[in-house]
């Protein structure tokens, strides 16, 4: 798409939150957003970089009715000699389409949209945070704009790209969490939305995080929607398990989001030589390899908490303390050399990671060439 | 709860469509609807009656992101004594506080969302179209609006009534539809959302129903998540067979909406003295019945279509004809009495209608009590 970006300049900037308090997650929105449209005549189009603020939508909208959306989660890393960078956005376009295919909204080209987020975090390059664990959380998004009540997929659509300083999404620290294996809620079936990063999957998930967190637990632990049996994924992460010198996580089965930060914890693993089995994991085995004292690690992987420790693990009246209720070795460099990766500090070895020019470094690089065209 | 509902004054008044021409579903939208929000601190509040037009919302607002929302679908019918009746709004209300449950959802007060119903329809009864088959379409529905990333229910929301003067649903005329028994993809699962009036069931619906239409079908049937064997419903409608002299419907397990023309259908065929059974049907087992010609009438139930008779069923390689491709006489009884109740044509024994009072007829009605004194 040869599509190009208008940029509508606002009239004052926000202040940015105060960097001595914790940003939490989401909370904080920066000065622009990216907006574009779909209609049947013209495709995407109207790509443009507008003042962060309201949408107006007619109350008949697909999106509040037939809930037709796709989101993406992503972040901007600010490194030490002050460079910005992406992890593998190209990853999570992919799947964005992916999305989009099963939800009926028309494909999107991966490309331009990089190109769009790119263009985006260096206008606002100012926001993203500086301290450790911090970046700048990005959340491209589709909805159905449609204002008619038949269930039908929309023939409009508008997508938004937003930004979001973010600390941990666990609190400021790599604290073991706790999780619950729930039994009765389900949050996806093998035929239904499960594998796309759609609204309706948390709308479903909200029920039994609730009910976890009343019980004392961070996340819950999804079980399959069959036979209640199989390990699938906790709230907002994929999920691995250490048992002994291999490690295990549930393979992609078409209820599971293949998780961006999950195909990478494999690569990475199999970069190191350790055995990655990804397989149907019965919640019984795992409490039998844990009873035998096999189950070494529990983590959970996501872009918001990267890697994030398990250190209890209830199911029904069992619970399994996890590396004592500690952050284990593996989980620990796994975490260190993601973080790194991502914050420019370790060796990009895997090629993961996508630049961010700023008009200044641009400026600079132009100034650059000039010298050396003068210099010729 | 003694909330009145303020009323915001239009400036211009939109022309009513064209009586000429159909009106299909949810195309056109009154001049009027009805708002409410939500917050921890004031409970639902600021009811108020306002120009029909777009809401505007933060980017970041839950119902983009984890699809926080509820609806309702019902109607208003003018009955040709130019009455407005409702049809059993009660059972809307209490299943939309089911729906809100589930999705984590502050509960609303039923009574005064009824009234507001009725007031906004009273405030709109020149939309109510006069045709057979044609009434005013209401969708109430509620919206998380938090602007907050982090998945969890949000603490703020937005209620709203929109109307629409409908046609029927499936064209203009009451003839047999083609439904296509979907074996690849699921709509609900148990400990799922299946039984809740939520968006993320339509959004995972849609690519089927598509699917359906492609092949050259009205709707789909949906089969049990679990094993792909038991029926569940069809698109936006319950599904009823008549085996023999008996009326069979799939039993609600928590996957498939509670419809409110199932119940009134069952309600109905009972007072008949008709046999009705709830209970678990394999798609196996119908098409047996099929073969030995024990079936005799298929039809799908909603408020929209009211009754809608099937006339033909796929499954895989298999194809029925039901009542040869032609509407069934019980279907047929069952639609003229359900549609007479509706119109206030046929008297309302089960006691199922509400009246829309007008302000002409409160007035009149004062009137008339006014003289009463008088002369007394
Ligand atoms: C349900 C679910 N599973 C897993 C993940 C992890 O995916 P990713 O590593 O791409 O962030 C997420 C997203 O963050 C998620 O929402
Ligand atoms: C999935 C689904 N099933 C069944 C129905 C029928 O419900 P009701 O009779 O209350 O309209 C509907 C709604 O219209 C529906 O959306």
């Amino acid at each position: 798409m040869g599509q190009s970006i208008t940029f509508h300049k606002a009239d004052k900037l926000k202040p940015k939150p105060d960097g001595s308090k914790p940003l939490g997650f989401g909370k904080f929105f920066t000065d622009y957003m990216f907006e574009m449209d779909y209609s049947m005549e013209e495709g995407w189009h109207d790509a443009r970089i507008v003042p962060y603020g309201p949408i107006s939508l007619d109350p008949a909208a697909t999106i509040f009715h037939y809930g037709q959306e796709v989101f993406e989660g992503m972040k901007a890393y600010r490194t030490e000699d002050k460079r910005i960078l992406l992890f593998r956005p190209d990853k999570n376009m992919e799947r964005m389409n992916q999305s989009c295919a099963r939800l009926n909204i028309p494909e999107i080209d991966e490309q331009f949209v990089i190109k769009a987020i790119k263009q985006l975090v260096a206008i606002e390059e100012k926001w993203i945070p500086n301290e450790p664990g911090q970046s700048l959380y990005i959340r491209p998004f589709i909805i159905g704009t449609d204002p008619a009540l038949g269930v039908h997929p929309s023939s409009t659509y508008k997508l938004l790209i937003i930004l979001s300083p973010v600390g941990s999404y666990f609190g400021d620290s790599m604290s073991p969490v706790k999780i619950y294996v729930e039994d009765e809620y389900v949050r996806a079936v093998k035929g239904g939305v499960g594998y796309a990063k759609t609204s309706g999957n948390y709308a479903a998930s909200l029920k039994a995080q609730t009910k976890s967190e009343e019980l004392g637990f961070d996340q819950v632990l999804w079980l399959d929607g069959v036979e209640h049996k199989y390990i699938e994924e906790v709230g907002s992460m994929n999920i691995f398990f250490k048992i002994d010198d291999e490690v295990w996580t549930p393979a992609l089965n078409g209820s599971i989001l293949p998780g961006v930060t999950r195909a990478s914890v494999i690569e990475l693993l199999q970069h190191w030589g350790v055995t990655v089995k990804e397989k149907k994991i019965s919640v019984n085995k795992l409490f039998k390899k844990a009873e035998k004292q096999q189950l070494k690690e529990v983590f959970g992987t996501g872009t918001a908490a990267v890697i994030s420790p398990v250190g209890f693990l209830k199911w029904n009246d069992k619970v399994i303390k996890v590396a004592n209720g500690k952050t284990g070795k593996l989980s620990q460099k796994l975490y260190d050399t993601l973080t790194g990766i991502q914050n420019g500090k370790i060796k990009d070895e895997l090629h993961w990671i996508q630049e961010v020019k700023t008009d200044k470094q641009e400026g600079a690089k132009e100034k650059e060439e000039e010298k050396t065209a003068t210099v010729e």
